[in-house]
């Protein structure tokens, strides 16, 4: 089948990928759309030493599913980390932290910038009829943004700031914007800020940030700027919730955050039912958020597209 | 009077300071002993920009109260946070995070190694009658360590991990032990770690500890390697907490936080009535952790004293 394949921090398009069988409880899925997220971007600068298909927000069509064939024709989106149900992590309900687990596109399991990949029936949820398949390719992204909502208690009076307004702080603004009345959205690039403007939320720069004010920041760059800007925003016994990796190691100024006591939250994959859900209520609008659509064969182009500052999603057609 | 005197990182001796004066609602208190805490010494390399009286880890006894004059000749250990009660801080109840706060010896009030000293009457807690005087130097450190408790959750099946079996380290496996049954100390001193084992700790060395296993690590080093072994220890959602600042930025494997969700809670000062209980209770044992008592006109001796390594608490006799 055709995929792009990254091996050697190289990226190409190859057309002889054999399509991956499912082992047991998995299903075939043929992907419909997929989505560049910064990670993909990451592991083609050799942030993760990863090889095979890259890829791991889609949504697509179950064409198998050998121990449940009523789910063939299903359209689905899939949650990405595949867990072995029995390590210490599986066993206390952290799925998403199993020793043992496979993550499509990232982590000894093949992606979804493919015409068909695999993933365990139970990670899979039907898209409602209602989201589109463009819409649908942010159910990931959009859970990934809700998890922290999960790890951090969020009030309705709280003071957030966002730093970041790419394709993750796009998301994080969003859904915060549900749920608290003060959210200052922080970015360099006034064209992801009016959108925000629009949807009710604050927006700035880095110097309309008060020193110590924000009761919770939500880092989304990924740089150690970004950091450095978040832990001196946040106030005395405040919250900054990490939702970027980082490439190495990041300086920080750890006695600020010892003499303020503030609790640092990293945030990783998140939950699907309610990102599902949201999408389905029109309450979270990411049709905006989409920059450009590319066939899968033009994937390369699509990545160096991505790749552009200021650039948000980019979309592959998967479809043959 | 007779204090210690820190100028541009120089401790020197004066026989000339002027007794402190109360402000409205203080007291002053005639110190009976003071203890050396390693902020004091950091603060001697330059750490932070203090000039004055240092110290912070006191008991004494009330000399003049002109706003509550029944109780003068009480003997007390005193929170160091001085708090304004009206800033955002103060009302929100975040008193030691109090934004025009005075801190003992640490900033904008002389501290604890002098004759005397002046404190708000509310930060003064009378010691109870079986707590001794030395006993009581140990409060405020003792708030401290506890002060992770009112932050994290401590279960007793926890794993708990403390990294570092210096002043701090002692205190916090004292009091944690007192929590949870699963408790390793890791240290570099032998002679520190065996009173531990005593107490029924675990004791080790860095590569006594296992990757990732660890529910809750407390970082109480202050330095970078302890830093960089505690976010290995602890496991995915798993706490860090931080009770030692840090000389300058420190690096850290940002993305291991956000890819395992660790959690880092930075953590100061604590709740004193608690920590008076467990000392009238006798149950956390602080006479071990002396190691040399001198008087304060000995301050400067007793200073080098406590710089060397492997050395755990000194006192002064501050009692003229």
């Amino acid at each position: 089948m055709q995929a792009l394949w990254l091996e050697d921090r190289r990226l190409r398009l190859r057309d002889d990928v054999a399509p991956p069988a499912p082992s047991a409880g998995e299903a075939v899925v043929s992907v419909l759309l997929a989505g560049i997220c910064n990670t993909d971007l990451e592991m083609v600068k050799g942030y993760y030493p990863f090889t095979g298909v890259p890829g791991h927000e889609f949504v697509g069509r179950v064409e198998a599913a050998p121990s449940a064939p009523e789910r063939v024709g299903s359209r689905v989106v899939g949650e990405i980390n595949a867990s072995c149900g029995s390590c210490e992590a599986c066993r206390a309900g952290r799925r998403t932290h199993c020793e043992r687990r496979t993550v499509l596109g990232i982590k000894d399991r093949h992606g979804a910038f493919a015409e068909r990949l695999t993933l365990p029936l139970q990670n899979l949820h039907d898209v409602p009829e209602s989201v589109s398949d463009e819409a649908a390719c942010f159910a990931e992204p959009l859970a990934a943004a809700l998890e922290l909502q999960e790890q951090v208690d969020v009030r309705a009076d709280d003071r957030i700031v966002i730093i970041g307004a790419g394709k993750l702080g796009q998301l994080v603004a969003r859904t915060l914007g549900l749920r608290a009345r003060d959210v200052l959205v922080v970015g360099r690039d006034p064209k992801h800020l009016r959108p925000l403007l629009e949807l009710g939320l604050r927006v700035g720069t880095a110097s309309d940030l008060p020193d110590a004010r924000a009761d919770l920041v939500v880092e989304c760059t990924g740089n150690p700027e970004g950091l450095a800007l978040a832990t001196r925003a946040v106030r005395p016994r405040g919250t900054v919730v990490l939702k970027s990796t980082y490439q190495g190691n990041a300086t920080l100024d750890v006695s600020r955050l010892v003499v303020n006591e503030v609790t640092l939250v990293g945030s990783r994959c998140g939950p699907f039912v309610p990102a599902l859900g949201l999408l389905a209520e029109g309450r979270v609008n990411v049709a905006s958020l989409v920059h450009a659509r590319y066939s899968l064969g033009d994937g390369l182009r699509a990545f160096e597209e991505a790749a552009r500052p200021g650039v948000l999603k980019v979309l592959l057609d998967c479809a043959p």
